[in-house]
């Protein structure tokens, strides 16, 4: 079913790349030519992005065939072959940026969450993502997400309830807000409320809120949190985590760790398209 | 014009975002309440995007009165205020994320776009943008490029002809890519070459290359070709390019360099909305 | 936000409806002539999709002023005004049908809805709606439940999780199934799971299953089920509910009855639009 | 070519229930295992609506095989077998609901269809739909008619010419109106005039009406109306017809009796959907 | 209505001609500089397409004030006025070229209609317009066809029943065509059959046919057809219509003449933008 | 990559001259029927949009087979075979109109475009079109001249800078027109310049335009710029060119003489569609 919005977001970027036509190829590269090319990494990485790669070749032309040489979510290394992609020289090099467009920036993703999951690793908290995403790609930023060992948070506005402080504000505090938010929400979504010091912890518990999360707190408050919930609820610790701090926030016993910098500053990872001889 | 995309581009994004509902703000904020909130930078950066932000609110609501407080292309430093919105809670927080989405990534290029251009003040070269862009935001990117004192290459593979080394060895090497070219593509467009050493570069200026990319090469070579090429032909420089590398570049007397990262890694700026009081 | 949607389902009624034009208000009224009407309940019922049918009218002609005369959710009576729309005539009566065909469908999920939901007056039982609506009109529809008093279960199948028996099956039984959903859904969903009989009840609570369905149990079935589980998960009963058992079955202490003929076998209520003289 | 429009209804029907991705499915069930279900009636009624499930199934997963048991128009008992699919078992449950949703109301509309049809056997006369159809699926509807052995009306405004009352009034009466329209519809549309009361009747004849709606008129005066025209004009029946009144009125003699009912207000027909052991 | 077609296909004809943006306005016309413009007549014409050139400028830039100087369907000579345009320079010549595409080629349809109406001035026949318009633009073809005083046969394949060769062979002759037509299509089309030679005519009439189009006949035959006719149908002569034809065809006494060439060849008429100094 | 537009735009076609249904194919001919019939010239002309016609058979059944007989660019006599197709009746007939209306349109261009290229034939002086195109088909179009044998202008506004005499006027003056474009266009689009006297040529020279459009000059005037010019810049011969005046212009020297006419007005070729017996 993803494959609607896949269709459609590939569309979108080969409409915006080719517009109307590709000028050079359509100058100098005969209709009748045929090649084989390899995507091929140029830095380590970890794979996200291939279902989005293949659809752009997919749509350029239906006739370039693509087979991915490793699997979402591996780990590669310089050198080492992604993809490889035969058929017709003239429409595969109308593909290429894109379909490179898509690949760089979802293994930058799965690459920087790795690096995350790696540096908590032993500890019993998830990596999460935020909804900090690309305008129009977070479904797949989000698989990118997954890919690289992290979780997913609600997709949207509309699948969690989060009850931020001025959600707080505006209902009357905490305990109405959730009150507010349960008689309102439908009944399986869980409801989460943001506290930004321990003082609010115990009104949060008392009226019922499942998640907590602890907002820019210091990782000694977030112990505390730990503590002095008991497990009533879960606890998501959040705010300026970097990978110097992850570990620690881990381990403080939180059950959740968001990260917006996955999705808005990770690095696009180098990779190309090489023609084969 | 840009206002079909940008129109279109956000609807996209809102759609994503909010879905059938924005089950938090429904559930604890009243309707009838209204409230002002200030966008405020939490690090230095130079302005872009204030457009698109200006969008998103509106669709959303028409009611949320949108207005700008420092100009795009400006810099900024941690706190000031960038801009501020008021109408009803509701809408507001509603809109909060996807606005705050496209501000920190645009403006994460101009700033980057802003140490590449000051990193060559003094010479007479450009910086300029690739088609390494993210997918679906080319148009509102290239405005960010140019916030930040860049300027833009070509927006896709229909208003331009660059010959790559694919297109070349396809074609029968420079001279048969070049006439090939000429003769396909309107008269109006200029036709660029890539060439990877400098014993390509005599023949594509005696082929009447307009433009030539110097792919890769070292600085030392690049001011070689700028000597011998004497004006023939534009160069541009690339691959590679850092924020350590580029003045040098720019020494050599090339016309343009061309920057991959200004698009595809700049990191996002840290900026927040909150409401006053 | 809704706006969005309910702009598209209408503009595509229209089209379905008006197609290249109306060829009898174009053939036989002039343009200048304006007039006044209302729409007028000709049986009993409770409003709902004014909105809807506002939204018609302004799309047919933005001239065309319409005014609700009684509120979302009010009981009318025959031969109440539930709005008047004033304006040029040839629009009005273009809009005429597809305007009442929103409104005389939802003021039926309304009315029916209402019933239920006082059949069951003086129980602490919710009355939900299903995921049997009709295509396309989903969001109108839950917002009719609501305007009958009835609360909306999850939107689809993206916010919440319920696990029905065909899933347990696959998954290998009842606490597979809840473990594997609790591992892969974002943490603010919760897990709901269907059972049939009540040597399933202990499992799924055992499981931590957040609410379960008891699916076509009788009623005394349902009351043992609300005994044995003391409040550890909120109940929902389901399966051939009519107005006649609904009673009993919000007496045993179930937290929600879904009843999918709300949506699916409410007939419209009668209602005409008339030109005020 | 109604292809089209069923692509676009069925792909809008499952954007909206499964929005970015069936949460259930995905969790628990394999991407791998297969199964196969059948589509199973629990009660009477008559099988309409089967292009539009096989086209449920073909977006979901184009991997699972459509295959009806019985024909459109064909009448079933409860127990038998409508359909059956194979395929994989996450998408074949991702799909079911909005399948059984296009299916249950299709069915209900040719049920409800035969009922009037079989009523008013042995006459001339024709059952007719109306324009009161469920925003967006009039094409559906239109053929679930007809399944039951209903006739179409006009699909919609641009399709015939129907003078009600208000374009009578605005044009001046009867004739003036039924002029103005000969000179402004084109020559392959016949005119329908709606009247109210047998004195309008001979006006209407006069004046050339093709098709004579006799509004809310009793049965005795729908008599009198089919005498006095003498086959002038076809006639047409219509207002607050129900399944005791139908017959009576189809032996005066009418050519078509328009039922709204058909199409606002057909209950549901129950369907299961039952995977195979 | 037709307000949703024609921002439609306006917004598409800006899309294709504009782009990512008027490179050569926003290189050098300030954003601030205001004009006034008129559209001036260079050769003599009948005026249609205001609507579509008013809707062109409003895209661009609502702020350009549109205003028409002649009315729709009025004559216009060399020098004439027929709009004048207020606003932002930039986008009023970016605009420019798509308002004149439209308006040349619909002023082209309604001068060549005039000639041919004023042609068969006198007669009782009307000229009609046929399908062999320009792929998307038919609505707008259509009220040019009425501009210049013609007037409309059916819309498309959907308004009305036209039998022609190929369906009366594969159904099996006139009569059982016309009788398979009146079974399936609804009672408010008209049936229309083409027929070859007089020794059909006959077989039309008896069978009920409601219009019968004289294909290719003879200035002889058509006569002819009319006197044995003898109002029993309405007959349209068709094929090969030219202007020096057209007036002995009307006095046959046809009810219609359609020509293929108002849409399919009317040669645009000279129109040209001025800036007024 | 032509095939999103080509698909979108045969669609639309299609959409609006079948809409919900061909009724007279439905009505009379049997689903199970099929055909083979061919696209027959009735005139002499030049093959231009087999694509476009393929297309629109496919999208009506992709069971019904087209294969052209001859190809793009060939010039056809009266009585050639064009294309031929098999399949389903019913599809076949329902396509025919739709696929005859792209076809006629575009080998008309091709044949008008042929005519002047044969007129120039033996100088070296280039035909191409113009903005000037229909609505919506520019793509379709621009193929048909080159079909026909002509080449392409820029696309749109986007992919050329062309400053004409609003520009100059309003940048103030050639030179700073010329180098207010240089500075905001990127450095692949080249620079052309309207002028409208000899005068004005040494200024377009001296400020770097690549390409001069001589506009509404006498042949004596052009052959003088084409003197002066000695190969600074290319020349465009432009303003009411007929097939009279083409040669003389091309034999003055200029490179391109550009023909509004070729897409405004040229007469659609007389195709038809005939069934084989």
């Amino acid at each position: 079913m993803d494959q609607f919005w896949l269709t459609d977001v590939v569309r979108r970027a080969l409409e915006e790349d080719v517009g109307p036509g590709d000028v050079t190829s359509l100058a100098c590269l005969p209709a009748s030519q045929s090649v084989r090319a390899e995507i091929v990494a140029r830095e380590p990485g970890v794979l996200a992005g291939l279902d989005a790669a293949r659809e752009v070749f997919r749509q350029v032309n239906h006739r370039l065939a693509f087979r991915g040489l490793m699997e979402e979510c591996q780990a590669f290394s310089p050198g080492n072959k992604l993809a490889d992609i035969s058929g017709p020289t003239r429409d595969l090099l109308t593909a290429e940026r894109v379909a490179l467009n898509f690949l760089q920036r979802l293994c930058g993703i799965a690459t920087l969450t790795r690096r995350y999951v790696e540096a908590i690793a032993g500890t019993s908290a998830r990596i999460v993502d935020t909804r900090k995403t690309t305008p129009g790609l977070r479904l797949l930023e989000r698989a990118a997400v997954r890919a690289g060992g992290g979780h997913n948070h609600r997709f949207g506005l509309f699948d969690g309830v989060l009850l931020k402080d001025n959600h707080l504000q505006a209902a009357g505090g905490i305990s109405a807000a959730i009150r507010a938010a349960r008689a309102a929400a439908h009944h399986l979504l869980k409801i989460e409320v943001e506290i930004e010091g321990l003082e609010q912890l115990e009104e949060a518990l008392a009226a019922g809120a499942d998640v907590i999360l602890l907002d820019n707190m210091s990782v000694a408050e977030m112990g505390e949190a730990v503590r002095r919930a008991q497990g009533r609820a879960l606890l998501e610790g959040s705010g300026g985590v970097s990978l110097e701090t992850v570990a620690e926030i881990a381990r403080t016993g939180v059950d959740f760790i968001s990260v917006g910098k996955l999705t808005h500053s990770a690095p696009a990872v180098d990779l190309s398209m090489e023609i084969c001889p």
